[in-house]
């Protein structure tokens, strides 16, 4: 890069510069370390203050305010009236229609009981009616909780040989989740799910759904000897290996309600007035498929059926937990995991539909509140469950107002559990693979992806790393490949900060980067950098040896154009340096001492409180921070030095 | 924080604001994804731009200086002159009197035969000499090196039953480390030792001195029967159990040579002139107590001795080196732990000196000596070596001009190898201890950890931790809790970025700081804030709560103060966000939809190339970098806001 040095511009803007008196660089009032940590705490726990409201309130105000933070049933429950009730029944019918076979189709997914799902749709909508702070919300099981529990828990333990002891394990992890996401949201410690980034997540659904369209080709091919292995490789194998399994039945059947299913999904992406479509048809695919199994009797011609479901609601299961044994680590574990994909899912659903309606949701708050209704869960038989995307869509779109749509849907899975489950005996499987193909199918999102690539190429590696490393490795550790990355770039970021060159705008004393804007000039004599990341140490060796560059660059570039000038001043901008360490202090003082013995002056140029104050109390950076080295702006440091020159200069004359 | 509102100096900012012209934002010249990809890489890798002096040479030229790069020796080789000689023969035998007792010293500090450190102290100085580009460091084993091999290996191979195994593993760590470390410089990886931060390294090494001095005991008090452990606990009860085996003349011996070490380093350290007191006092207390304990046969009354050494140079040990079996894993740990530390130390003590003499040290071409230097060392009987602190200062200090006096320390070890060891046959181990400490103690830097007090809390905190986990876990985990620290403090600040509200300082078109400036003054109706860190997926929802706070704050007070202008504008001067991602993009996205809500408007100050590259990019964040949202500084953004504001009064006058 080539900086454009012109002589007869840098004089007007130097004039312009000694029009205006030269301000002095302050440092900020006194704090003492406790107001400094109270501060830097609060603003890391507490960034949204959540007890604003609180102040300046009488006792009995303060104990109302208190109730409805908890319960947030309190704050709207008094103003409920008929008009919101009638919105809520019929958006609370509607996703029950969705919830009721999801929850089968999930559980299975899940390798749990299908009635584990039902189970699973009826507590927990009730208690987060209680504590959650979102309208939107339809909570549930959800597809990719269910995938990950399910194959976590299989790598120890067979569902299929070993039932109880695996359902055991997953009301464990259940808890297990629940409390650590409470626990995220009571420490304030929410902010570690923010390390999920969107391109992570969208990498992360995009291979998570494959993997769990491929389980269902289980269901869909009626293959019934399955690898129990997750990865893309060995369940083609196992798909393809046992093609004498086919069933063309089940194909035939699988195909037509898969058809069906993406067709009304079509159909409300186009018309979002028309969502009941795609919200009514798995119910209806579940119920038209029933009826021909019962009619033809398929289930003696290859078409592989749910079977009896026992009647009634929730057995109590907190004696199923295991808080001790050989299987302790294996149940943590798989609850952290599950746990913070959920909460991840839940927050987010929350977030998006609380900004399309305008109101807030605190993200703790919603922590304590889906970790709560897991505890709850499961010790009433019932596994992970959170905010479901696709459900939370169609009760917007269906018109919900409150919480109370999810007490609809409970009510009606209660009904359901008590007198309907016969019903479902002939229900054949392979209708609820094409259900929860048709339900993950939307968690790939190439438009998203492209724009990722357009934005940003590194976060587009990211998802890709996310993506590849789900299908080809596992879920978990796709996941923490992504993961990993981002926070290498972050660190990158700051180990390699950028530092730019400086020059004044034409006719003004404003100074940018040089090649960014074309018409800025350089000012002979002078090496204005701007350093853009707090200096740390990972970054005081690289920014000395770049330093030393930009420097030797600049004078060769000299030598070239024959100018003897040459550099007389440095000048670091350091608007953009929010934080220093101590290997920061040391750089400024190393910087300052080499830059001596090449006979150049340091001029630090807006350092931010933080970065004065901490220059002040070093003892032998102390005299960087005086005022003659300090300036406001660029353009007033360029001229004062350029007057100190000049009054040098005119000693010789 | 209170604004102070002011109208008065506000129409006189808006005035001056308002005679300049307004600049408009522009995004940088184009390049192509390949071109950033490439200038990334270099940025990351080649910071220092090391074959800059290669450019427009002829292929003779070319290959000179290819060579001079690889071999520094044949640099300044052709222009060595007598002159130079002289000092650095002088130098030389300095850094040698010093060099043969503490390779004698560091070796049992590693649990290594003694003569294992001579051997350490000749073949690699010669390497070095070839390879390195230092003139000051002086090469040879190191004590925090010799410690943390000794005790990772006795961890699972006991030196006093399998001491041919031991050594093995040892040589195959140190090829390791040689590995690693010539992998490093040759990967350009070498930042990865910066993030050991000064902090980390003041507490660790002083955790390290302290359990090296306390590992002395054994052979200051004659103990026999000493633990096998490092940590502090464990050696003080091993301590106070066997006072039965204290010897009263070794603890007189040990005593009268400590006094008199430490006085001699006292006596360096008040004149540096007199450097050669404490350079020369090891050797002359080897000799001393040799000639005590031959004269006295103290041998027999208590005081333990060396021991017969073998005489001749180092034999090759290619065929120890342990490439497979059950204790790669180990060698290959221990090799990555010492590869590290003693790069860290052999680097900062090469830069150092490089300052004080003003020339170049070439980090990642020093990783390269350092590491073949100890591929080298593997194989002919030596352990990890590195520059060491100490003997690098004595080595300055005596006037050492080039690498030759490495060469002399070498010849000089040479000789004694050849001839002198029966003279160490008598040489009681408690002078050794007495040299190790005397060694150490300088590691404990007090007025260092002062300073860090007072610049920096927080590093106070992860130089406490170093130290203490260094003392009471073990070496290396107290090294890695201190990184990462160190590491979550850099992400902290990534995820809680300061938000700061910005006000007018009167006269000027200047702004800062509300809070540090005091005379500055907010504009009414305007909300003015700088955001300083990189806006990426770890804070955007931090960044969104915290700015809606803002909001509501300023409008809170402004009702307190019966004011009915409230927020009409809210601008963000981004001058320190150096960099966005796909999450940062939609943040602005996202933000500007809340704040449309609210009747506010969203403007945006001098967005950096990045930023405003990819906001343009961005299909639904374009109309954001759209000319009218963007002002290149805040002054004119609030002039030319204010007077769309007039003229739309105007019309209802």
């Amino acid at each position: 890069m080539e900086p454009n040095v012109s002589n007869s511009s840098d004089h007007q803007a130097v004039e312009i510069a000694m029009e205006t008196e030269v301000h002095r660089v302050v440092s900020p009032p006194y704090r003492s370390t406790l107001q400094k940590l109270r501060a830097r705490l609060k603003e890391t726990f507490f960034p949204d203050d959540p007890l604003r409201q609180f102040k300046g309130q009488s006792g009995k105000v303060k104990l109302i305010l208190g109730a409805q933070y908890i319960f947030p049933i309190l704050e709207w429950g008094p103003k409920y009236s008929l008009t919101l009730l009638k919105s809520d029944i019929v958006s609370g019918l509607t996703i029950a229609s969705l919830a009721i076979p999801q929850g089968i189709s999930y559980a299975k997914l899940a390798n749990l009981p299908p009635i584990v799902g039902l189970y699973s749709s009826f507590v927990p909508p009730l208690i987060y009616a209680v504590l959650g702070s979102s309208r939107d919300l339809a909570v549930g099981p959800v597809s990719i909780a269910s995938l990950i529990m399910g194959s976590m828990l299989r790598q120890q333990v067979s569902p299929a040989k070993d039932p109880i002891l695996f359902l055991q394990l997953a009301f464990s992890s259940t808890f297990f989740a629940g409390l650590f996401q409470a626990s995220l949201g009571f420490l304030r410690l929410g902010f570690i799910i923010d390390f999920l980034s969107k391109a992570t997540l969208i990498g992360f659904m995009a291979g998570a759904a494959i993997i769990v369209s491929l389980q269902q080709l289980k269901s869909l091919l009626g293959i019934t000897h399955f690898t129990k292995k997750m990865g893309i490789v060995p369940v083609l194998t196992s798909v393809f290996h046992n093609t004498h399994e086919w069933s063309w039945q089940t194909i035939l059947m699988g195909f037509c309600f898969l058809v069906f299913l993406l067709l009304t999904r079509h159909i409300s992406m186009k018309k979002p007035k028309l969502f009941w479509v795609s919200a009514g048809a798995p119910l209806l695919s579940v119920i038209l498929s029933t009826l021909l199994v019962f009619a033809f009797k398929a289930q003696n011609h290859g078409i592989s059926v749910i079977g009896k479901l026992q009647e009634g609601l929730n057995p109590p299961s907190w004696n199923m937990l295991h808080f001790h044994g050989s299987y302790l680590g294996l149940v943590m574990k798989t609850g952290l995991v599950t746990g913070i994909i959920s909460l991840t899912e839940g927050i987010a659903v929350g977030r998006t539909f609380a900004a399309l309606k305008n109101y807030q949701v605190d993200g703790n708050k919603e922590m304590i509140a889906i970790g709560l209704m897991n505890i709850v869960g499961s010790s009433t038989s019932c596994y992970v469950t959170t905010g479901a995307f696709s459900r939370s869509a169609v009760n917007h779109n269906a018109g919900c107002k409150t919480a109370v749509s999810n007490i609809i849907m409970a009510v009606t899975v209660m009904v359901t559990l008590l007198f309907l489950m016969p019903l479902f005996q002939y229900t054949p499987n392979v209708v609820l693979g094409a259900i929860i193909v048709t339900a993950v199918v939307g968690l790939i999102d190439i438009p998203a992806a492209c724009q990722i690539w357009k934005i940003d190429k590194f976060d587009f590696l990211v998802m890709l790393c996310a993506f590849l490393g789900v299908l080809f490795i596992s879920v978990q550790e796709g996941l923490a490949i992504a993961v990993g990355i981002s926070v290498f770039k972050v660190l990158l970021q700051i180990t390699r900060p950028k530092t730019v060159m400086l020059g004044n705008i034409p006719g003004t004393d404003i100074y940018r980067n040089l090649h960014q804007y074309k018409e800025a000039v350089s000012v002979p004599g002078f090496l204005i950098l701007s350093i853009e990341a707090p200096i740390n140490f990972a970054n005081t060796t690289y920014l000395k040896e770049r330093i030393t560059r930009w420097i030797e660059e600049y004078e060769t570039e000299d030598a070239n154009a024959k100018k003897k000038s040459g550099v007389k001043f440095v000048i670091l901008d350091l608007s953009a340096v929010s934080a220093i360490d101590t290997n920061g202090v040391s750089f400024f003082k190393d910087l300052k001492m080499a830059l001596e013995k090449k006979n150049l002056e340091l001029v630090l140029v807006n350092p931010l409180g933080e970065v004065i104050e901490k220059l002040q109390r070093a003892d032998d950076a102390k005299e960087l921070a005086r005022p003659d080295y300090l300036f406001l702006t660029v353009g007033e440091a360029v001229a004062a030095l350029l007057s100190t020159v000049k009054s040098h200069a005119s000693n010789y004359v």
